[in-house]
Formats: structure tokens, sequence, C-alpha cells
């Protein structure tokens, strides 16, 4: 039994998503969450500039006296994860490996989309994850940068979604795959205008679910599990590298929730 | 008659639209650009951070020796060009006034609309500056976010693009104004989609143009231009805080030529 929090970081409110799946894969736990939001977006930058604000935020998490790391970003999970891990001596989980692991148990065909950031794309890391598992699978890959902005925007239903979704996913319908990896936190906020353009024949794996059944299933393994249901209740903590208040709104959708108290930390030069 | 540099700064790589401007209106000038591109976006965060970044860029440009700063970034020119220009001690011109101006000067009814970021609209920079030349004028401002990754994707010209204006310019169109300012250095971008949704009756602003003509007015003032047609040539310099490659291209389409040799800058702490 281990009562210390899990860390959670993203590189600014996406990671919400990651968040809420660990809450109700793992009740009795206390969580710490970090979103860079100083810095936030990840996924137009540089694989070196990603794993240097990455490791500022393992730090952070080290100084929380946290007992795991869950990178929730994709970007940062893609190209950063093994410099986490090793700085951390801690288990660090990302988002790539239980996803792709999804994806590929779930296809049938072994068609497999992915869809992300530039960075998580540019990669190679989902590519690499699923060939692991079923090398013979054909996967293909794009980014779809705007899908953010639109999640963000709060227009995840309307007309231009559709069009932009028509757009971005033309070559995943082209390619026929049976299976499309959400690879970016924001995305599973447009799952609704993604299944529609993409129709009922194609499944959408969001790594949020498959990370936090993976992250109960390392703290089973180690048995550092906090008592659940024990007189103490967990505690959440919430922070943001910049002024909470212009995300306030934006972190309150993707967490599904009102009421949310941002704390402010500092990271850089950690 | 002085030849050092001119610097101008943005948060990434929409500022060259500002460079170019600089470059036609004063060619016997050397100009050092720097775009903050490991923490670009600026216009979705708080002012605070924008003036601590912007502060950092300041610094840097006084260590390059410039005769002048060019703030070529809405949102940094709406929070924090003062600060810069007390660090600063030499001349600092953001992009705001001389937009501001020239929308005043142009508009016959005085209904101007001004889009930028949110943090750009959220300053009511703009409307400050706007209503000390007319007073009476009546200004409409709207976020615009999605016009940004519509430009670094090069969709400009698309029927997602007209769409997407034409759903954040209906409450312009509906409040009948005859200038809009395009207050972020990325739209003069989309300029032929906001044109045709907002009509022929409607004068857009591009304060990059405004923005050079008030420097070459400055350094004319001062008598601070360098030799114009002298045996020396100007040179240029583009620095990047990031690992320049994500951002060859899109800097490529910002300044309309290739070839362009991108420099690797740290400012975080200056």
């Amino acid at each position: 039994m281990d009562s210390r929090p899990i860390g959670v970081f993203d590189s600014g409110v996406g990671g919400l998503t990651v968040f809420q799946a660990l809450e109700r894969a793992l009740p009795g736990e206390s969580l710490v969450y970090l979103g860079d939001t100083a810095r936030v977006p990840y996924g137009t930058k540089s694989a070196e500039t990603v794993v240097r604000y990455s490791l500022e935020a393992a730090h952070f998490m080290l100084r929380q006296d946290v007992k795991m790391v869950v990178v929730a970003c994709n970007t940062a999970s893609s190209v950063a994860i093994d410099a986490v891990a090793r700085e951390a001596g801690l288990p660090v989980l990302g988002v790539i490996l239980p996803g792709a692991g999804r994806a590929a148990e779930l296809s049938n065909s072994g068609a497999i989309g992915v869809i992300g950031t530039r960075a998580t794309v540019g990669s190679g890391a989902y590519e690499r994850a699923i060939h692991e598992r079923r090398p013979e699978a054909r996967v293909i890959s794009r980014p779809c940068p705007l899908f953010v902005p639109l999640a963000e925007e709060g227009w995840t239903d309307n007309e231009i979604a559709e069009q932009v979704a028509r757009t971005y996913l033309e070559p995943f319908r082209e390619a026929g795959v049976d299976t499309l990896v959400l690879g970016c936190t924001h995305y599973p906020l447009l799952h609704g205008v993604i299944g529609k353009v993409m129709g009922p024949g194609v499944q959408l794996v969001d790594s949020a679910e498959s990370t936090a059944a993976e992250a109960r299933r390392l703290l089973e393994a180690d048995r550092s599990l906090a008592a659940d249901g024990g007189p103490d209740r967990p505690e959440h903590r919430f922070f943001v590298t910049d002024a909470p208040e212009p995300f306030q709104a934006v972190a309150e959708r993707f967490l599904g929730r009102s009421g949310l108290r941002l704390e402010r930390a500092s990271v850089e030069g950690e």
C-alpha cells in the first residue's frame, strides 16, 4: 500500500481527459495534475525542446513526492518518455504504448490509422509500438493541427468541424483502416464528428482509457495502490504554469465539471 | 547616421510579415529578427507571462546592439510594450498604435472592427488607441483563434477558411463596420478570404505597413537611419528559440521567399 499521489502531466489542459480516466479507474488514488500552460502546445515544437520541458515537469512531480508519473501528453510520450523515466527513478507511464496496444488488439484487418500533432506523427512512436505487437500491421499516420483549436473553441459538432474532419480523414478512408487512434488528448472531444466521418465500421481508440487501465495494473503488480475505500478520501490538486484564469473554462470543459481550483506552479529551469 | 541594426521580435514566425514591410520601407537597414518559437503562441497566454517573455526577448535584442526594437507581435504590443520600453532604454515601437492610427484615419463612419488573439482583444489596447484618435468611434473586437492554425496550415483560400471567416466575421457585418483591423501578424495571409467575406465596402488594415512607415519616420526624426545606398549592404539575421527545422517551411511562407537561414537563440531566463 502506498498512499502517495500519482503525478499526471501534460502540455496544457488536454491531459485532463487522461486525469478523468485515471480517476474512474483508480477511485482511491490521489492525483496531482500539472499543465504546462505557459508553454503550450508541445505538438508544434522540436523533440529537443519537448524533452527539456518534460524533464522540468518530471522534476516538479518528484518534488510532489509522487509514486508514479503518467505522461498524459501524446507529444511528450512520443519523444520524451525514455528521458523522463531515466530521470524520475519511478514508474513512468506514457499514453502511446497503451493506445498502440489497444489498437493492435482491436484491429481485424491490421490497417490502422493514427492521428496526432506534427511532433507525435513525426516521431513515428505509434507505428513502432503497433509494429512491436503486430509486425504485419499497415499503419498510416497524419497530423491534424486544426483539431486542437477546434476542440478548444468548442466547435466540436458544427459544419466546420465536419468539413475539417472530412479533409484530414480522407486518406484514412481511402486506405480502408478499421481502427483509428486518437493520438492527442484533445481529439476525444471531437469523437462524435470523427466517428461520423469514419463511419460505423471504424473503431476509435482513445488512449486515456487504456492508459488508466495500465496504470491500475502496474500499481496492483507493485502492491502500491492506495487503500480503496479506507478512511482517507483521495485529494486531487491541479497545477498550471501560466495564470489560471485564461484556462479555467477550457479546463472545465475537458474535465466535464465546474468549480475546478487551478493552482499556479513554476517549473521553468527546474 | 547609425548603422546598428533594428531588432524585430515576435512570438513566432508571423512577425515576418512585419519584417518584410520594414525591409521594403527601410532598404538600407540591417534587421535582426527573433521568433520565440519555443514558447509560441503568446495569444492564448496571460498578460503576466507575455510580459516576462517579451522582456527576455528585449534583453536578447540589447545584446545584439540594436538601435530600435520593433515589437512585431500584436499580443506582446498589447500587453508588454510599456515594460519593454522601460527596460530597453531605446526607441521601442509596437504594431498597435500604427494600426489603430491607420484605422482611425481610414474609417468614414467611425464603425471600426478589430480581430486578434484572445490576449490582444482582451487587453482592449486597440480600442483605447482608436478612441484616443477618434473619441466618437464605435469599436467592436472579437478573437478569431482558428485563423492562426488556418494560416499555418496554408488553408487560406479553401471552403473551410471561408466558412470559419463567415462565422467569426458575422458580428462585424451586422455592426456595419467600414474598417477592419487585422490585429494579428498571421491574419494578412487570410486577407483574400476576409476581404471576400466582408465585401468591397470594408477596408482591411494590416498593421505591418503602418508600423514600417512609423519606424522610418522615427529614425528620420532621430537622424539615425543607416546610410541608404552606401557601400555597405544591409545584413539580416533570423533567430528562433526552438530548433529551426519545424518552422522553416512556415517561415518561408510568411516571408515569401525560400532559402531562409534560421539561427538558434536562447532567451529563457535572460
